[in-house]
């Protein structure tokens, strides 16, 4: 397996994608070399984009988490969310009634702002229940697993309802050794679980990298897919995701995939990125 | 859709098994006619054997818990749990060492009386998590789902051990309308988290329904499985399971499956009973 | 349930996407009413696009297809295929080497007017096989099933390359009672057999949603999603996608979901169209 | 990864399950000291049985193909083939009309030894189709795939009747570097088109190795499990299905998991054998 040095491609492409988590940041804070990439990109004029599975928190607030880390060039219109296809849906498809939530009251103020009254699962009743419109999972987050999820399953079965997944990650790293299991994974079980079909926001689904590539032609009208890359460290969202929405990919080995399976894994996937470097340091 | 007679069918059966929950009892107690059903069996000396997925207690204390609802002519010899196809398995192949479980202390003790070590997630820690050698799924019940659920994901990405799940029920019934997510779910989410392959015991499996026609075979030696009827509401685990080991089936109107929807979920699933009766009542 | 008039949504919404099969046409010809509607719409302004999973064909084809059936209101611009996706994709991530197909030739000669060297499944050879970039599957037809499927595993085993799902249709009606497998199932078997993943163009993916709603955007710039109506036959496929991409759906039962069963599978899947209307007949 | 030394094993267990294709002979023949083992053994008075997912022959046939090759210690009643479940499972549940199939004439001849008429798909026409009861799938040869997989699918929308597979397999080898599609594949295909649940038999099920442990026990009653090893060189069907009827297992590395990836496996799929055997051989 070939190893691609990002400085060569910083300089090749016009426009970058980002994902978050192993690329950018980890659980112990900034990746080395990501300060400076920003720097040098900026310098360059060319736009980058941060696309996230991540329903917890506001662009905004993303936005100051890492300026909090040190990466002060982030601003909030540079950051898609799943949370904001997520907010995008309900605005469009839920005009009236409750939306009711799995996940933290700061994940539920980003989607009330959409002009929707939010009620936690745990707040469910007898007496509510039947102005609840949609059911949207936020985060891991904010709620008794076993109270909160069995609360879930019986609303589900009572009215048919939209469910909206506002993050598909299965599980998200914790400390060196430890993960953590997401809200995706929760969805997973209660889908299986009441048989219906949940509408899922995230990566490697097409929407998000539209909502960026749209976001794009507002600041360069007419750019070519061919100029776009989308630098990833996981097979199965960001590079699966960046393939088949037409751009090239670059995979990076400083999160998901370490260097020793890389080869292995696009081998066993046949999910294939078009570069492998072993980070974005320049 | 013909409906059967039971009495027909419990007079031309020599050998019954049947399903516990929606067969013989639900959530408000015993389920009308057993009692009377059972002594009619009885007196004509007819083997009746319980098959459940259950592991939550043992035979002598599932047997109790049909005497305190006024089903007396259980004895625990009659009763084939999936929970004894687990303490069976943890003895051949597990001969040293601990194995961790999530569930009851009650479901455990079980578990322990196969000369087996066992410990709680919650009571794993980096010292002791070296000495556990295999993972048993026994109950909903008895453990914090976020914390210790989490815990076993981190358990199983440190150490490559047997994983087995003594009860494969998705869902089970609290009241007439609601519904509680049981430990099978969990193992699914597990399992689909983790990507190994866990070890299930239950129906519709054919180990569960050896295991009591091994236990027939000692009262009835050379019986053929065509004097035999598997009982049960559910066609998924009960029917299924009881079609592909040779049985002839009935499947009854009393839990999982109402009578307005039988004939559509036969139609759309291809499990076929031979029977369908509206109860076990005579 | 409550049966919406089409009439009062064509007078409603700005921009109509039809599924084609069971809402425009069935294997008998044009379905009643099709053109009278086209006429009402083309005359009110209102734009019209066909959303169609169908590889077989180029749009130009497509739009011959149905003036022979009597409907000349019909342009190739109004056609948005899962093929469309297919080409632009090998057009922008294949740039040298052959595309093998399983398919008919006319399949693909649309693939190779993107400039693309393609051979047929059954072409392959030991000398050609190192040249092919990747596989792309098209059409059932045109290929001999047991053979060509077998070299396509071999394929998928010697070379690591992408694979793209034209179409991901699982079956297609023939006649009244009839069904054929279409290409889509194909492509799960072989998914299935080789572990790798497939890249799949089609509803209910949001891309063909998004192809559609950036030509209509050429046409109307600025128009808002709650302007657009979504119609097809198949809950999984039009509703779930046009759903999802934010649009309001109408369900309507001249195809694949039939009057007495739409309530029953719009309650079993959790796949909520906005309306059920009988037909697209005004 | 530590090896173990066969002959140990031949010395400490009374009975031997092994698996056909890939511990006894591949594509080219006898594996090397197959013949020399089974002559220990025998010399020994070890049982020995040979657990196939095959359904394209009775024990008769299989037995002389391998005294063909030169392994004449094989007896009939040594074979436990997945076509034994099939044809006891039609004995049982199917007394009447005629059974369909997909396969070669000559697994259909075992299939009708168990007094059932039987039918090729096609030969079906719509004037015998009400007549069948059962439709089984045995070989992936001896039909058209394109017309008479279409027509199953068209029989399994009309009948609801039980769909049994004899052979769960979904590939073998025909050369060292080819596969071939087997007719477990061709289930899988079906049964999701159809949305039915099919019946299958072979490893990893129970259902066969509780075949097999059976006839011990008419030769050695009272045999503890903990006394027969199996053997295979498949995780998931050989050792999974091994472990979970609680037997010991030994994976052998002459077959489909070759000596380079055998650890990762084990630890990918959380299957784990008791023991890794370079091959059976002294």
């Amino acid at each position: 397996m070939q190893l691609h040095d990002f400085k060569t491609l910083a300089d090749s492409y016009t426009v970058f994608f980002f994902d978050a988590f192993g690329v950018l940041k980890n659980y112990k804070g900034l990746i080395d070399g990501v300060v400076d990439t920003f720097a040098y990109l900026r310098d360059r004029q060319k736009p980058v984009y941060i696309l996230t599975n991540d329903a917890s928190r506001s662009p905004q607030q993303l936005a100051e988490s890492y300026w909090r880390l040190g990466l002060t060039d982030i601003t909030p219109d540079m950051i898609i969310s799943s949370g904001m296809l997520a907010r995008e849906y309900l605005q469009l498809k839920v005009d009236h009634g409750t939306v009711a939530y799995l996940g933290t009251e700061s994940s539920a103020h980003y989607i009330e702002s959409a002009d929707l009254h939010t009620i936690s699962i745990g707040e469910l009743t007898l007496e509510n229940i039947s102005e609840v419109n949609a059911l949207v999972l936020l985060d891991d987050e904010g709620f008794d697993w076993n109270t909160d999820i069995n609360k879930a399953v019986n609303l589900l079965r009572r009215r048919n309802i939209p469910v909206i997944v506002a993050n598909t990650d299965v599980t998200y790293p914790v400390s060196k050794n430890r993960l953590a299991i997401a809200i995706g994974s929760i969805a997973d079980m209660l889908e299986s679980i009441v048989g219906k079909q949940f509408i899922r926001f995230g990566k490697p689904d097409a929407q998000l990298f539209m909502f960026a590539y749209e976001r794009v032609q507002e600041v360069l009208p007419g750019i070519s897919k061919r100029n776009i890359l989308m630098v990833g460290d996981t097979l199965r969202s960001d590079i699966a995701g960046g393939n088949k929405f037409g751009l090239d990919t670059a995979l990076v080995l400083t999160g998901n995939t370490a260097a020793h399976e890389a080869e292995l894994r696009i081998q066993a996937t046949g999910i294939i990125p078009t570069y492998v470097c072993e980070s974005i340091q320049l």
